[in-house]
């Protein structure tokens, strides 16, 4: 069979499941996300073979380190998923809540309830568990869901995704929910674009090329995941020591990711106070600062930053940072350079909190919090299928509210239209 | 210069308005709106002069009378796009409000807060109101539009667009926020397609074939707006005046749009006391039914009913007529042929009207009330920039509600990720 008519195969399935599954009550889903738990758990042993697996060719193909860490299922590992399953069917279920009801004055009732979205595709790299997690949010709102995993990680996804498929037919629910694409090339990616009458919504979760790649061939709606270029502005009125947690934190609990901190911005009113105090963390963290010719005139190993510097991604244990002249100057910088993930301020000034909240245009701003926390989990959704970057449909944090749509529901007795 | 170029440089301008007009207090926008009204009101004379060669160009090319109609401006019409804009300034703000906000264990404060979309791409048919309801539902949702009416109204057009933007300088907000694309070929929507860096959303409204053409070229998120194959089912349990009122309201009181009746299923219970009576009424209506078999055997004045008449938009004075064996018949029917606009059952049966309302998939179910209700003023919503039949981001009437976005506004006392 040729790629694209696999994947339409799975995608018809997939269709057919999500109207059973739409109807199916909250107790059943719920029941379900259990059921997949228990069965990630039963199948430990199975998993971890598979896994070793995957693990040898990734070594043997040379990936480094922190690749083939992210890329490992231990017990605890699968005890992980198992818990984040279960953490996901506890949550309230979205579906058949009333975002909003009104009343108009012929009688005429109207709400706009919460539905299913329908088929959602999620593309995403090779982290295991992400597998799980992505399968549970997506049951749980009502969906089914069409993965595509990382080719690195293809013998645990597709037995992941064959475990989980199984467990939902015990709660009676349709395994059909679950469809996973073994076919770990491109092909198998562009089918599922061009599935615009099969699939409703496509989450695709990768480096900027990827993303950038499917955003511009996609006929099926796209929600993007966009670069990080993640500031903290540390306002004169800010509490230093607070301050420098929040920057050493942001920028060194987790390097890697989309919300970790990339340029810190530095009120020039307390720069000579507060950045030998930061610096002399950051550089205990290991992290390399790249300043501005200010910033350097007060931390003197840093290196000098470039123009370039000010839009990079490092991803890694490298801070660029600039003094600012004020709340302004902080403002228009991130207007220029940020990328609209998530924007933090530290300061004790209400007014400056204000305006930084209101004109700094990103999908998460923060007063006084590390840009860590930008996450699902922390939020309290949940996991989450990715932090959108998108403007249409979810911003930020993409959990289970952000995978269903609504409709409006109309109650009367004869209302007509003059 | 170019067409691209052209449209380009107007993206751009919206796009610096857009930055602008989003941080704008509500009284600034509200003001802006009602300059714009007043603006209209003086410029009457004006207007019905530039429309008067619009509608001459028309008739020469050959437009029919209904067609024509829709064009004309008279000094009641613009009074009337004057009221609407009135309206739409009225309406509370949809920016800045909280769609919800929560707090966390550790204290972190989370508030999802709607800001405007950005820029929004408005591709439409000719009626020159629609120009005016388009640039109000934006100005006042804080988004700047790129106007790009029909051919037939451009003269018309091109006059309220300008006459619109100049009032919003008087309020303080910036002109650049209206602009209207003159080229009236379809190169300048192709440009406006590919302008995802500029542009937030297209919204196209007009004919299937054009929104199709949209929907598959756009990298522009689209909301799209399809056909409506619109369906009224009349359970056996059901008041038969209220039925008979709806079904020829729904149908007749204006057949040319999508939420307009094209199919009527009755249970097979009623179906020997109703059809006769709603055919009498129907047919005063002047409107021609094309029945199945079991309906023919009621009304014998019906023509039959061919396979693809279940899938008809007649837009007209046609209204195709099945009898079904209650209530998992019709909504099987509905399931096949509907397109997700807007389905009515009426009923008086509680677990009928429940089971209708969850499990029929549409943007707007409805519960003894006609579907011509489906409607962003009937909503109380104000005017609407369409009917969205899109499944993410809005569905249903689209008001100003849904020509925003949200981020989320993190407060906290110095929290970190553990």
């Amino acid at each position: 069979m040729k790629v694209t008519e696999l994947v339409q195969a799975k995608a018809r399935a997939a269709r057919g499941a999500a109207a059973v599954l739409a109807l199916t009550p909250t107790r059943v889903r719920n029941e379900a996300i259990a059921q997949m738990a228990r069965a990630l758990e039963e199948k430990t042993e199975g998993l971890l073979e598979v896994n070793r697996a995957d693990l040898e060719r990734a070594r043997a193909a040379g990936h480094p380190r922190a690749f083939l860490d992210r890329l490992t299922l231990t017990e605890t590992r699968v005890a992980g998923m198992a818990a984040g399953l279960r953490e996901v069917a506890a949550l309230p279920d979205p579906v058949g809540t009333v975002a909003e009801t009104w009343c108009r004055p012929n009688g005429l009732e109207i709400s706009r309830v919460r539905v299913p979205l329908g088929v959602i595709g999620f593309i995403y790299e090779s982290r295991p568990n992400v597998t799980a997690d992505a399968a549970g949010l997506c049951v749980k709102s009502g969906n089914a869901v069409i993965l595509r995993g990382g080719s690195e990680a293809i013998e645990s996804n597709t037995m992941i995704a064959a475990v989980l498929a199984k467990a939902l037919q015990k709660a009676g629910a349709p395994a059909d929910a679950i469809q996973f694409v073994e076919t770990t090339d491109r092909e198998a990616v562009a089918a599922m674009l061009g599935m615009s009458e099969l699939i409703d919504l496509v989450i695709p979760r990768g480096g900027e090329a990827f993303v950038r790649w499917v955003s511009e061939r996609s006929r099926v709606p796209v929600l993007k995941h966009d670069r990080g270029v993640v500031h903290v502005f540390v306002d004169a009125s800010a509490n230093q020591a607070m301050a420098s947690a929040i920057v050493v934190n942001a920028k060194a609990q987790r390097p890697s990711v989309c919300n970790a901190l990339e340029t810190l911005l530095v009120d020039a009113a307390v720069a000579r106070e507060f950045l030998p105090a930061v610096g002399a963390r950051l550089a205990e963290a290991g992290v390399e600062v790249r300043g501005c010719p200010r910033t350097r005139a007060l931390l003197p190993a840093a290196t000098p930053a470039a123009e370039r510097d000010w839009d990079e991604e490092y991803l890694d244990l490298v801070l660029a940072v600039r003094v600012v002249d004020g709340l302004d100057e902080a403002i228009a910088h991130i207007r220029r350079h940020g990328t609209g993930l998530a924007e933090a301020i530290v300061t004790n000034d209400l007014a400056a909190a204000r305006r930084f909240t209101r004109e700094v245009d990103a999908a998460a701003v923060l007063v006084n919090a590390s840009t860590r926390l930008v996450d699902g989990n922390q939020f309290g959704m949940g996991a989450e299928m990715g932090i959108s970057t998108s403007r249409v449909h979810a911003r930020g944090p993409v959990g289970v509210q952000a995978l269903t749509t609504t409709k409006f529901v109309v109650t009367g007795d004869g209302q007509l239209r003059d």
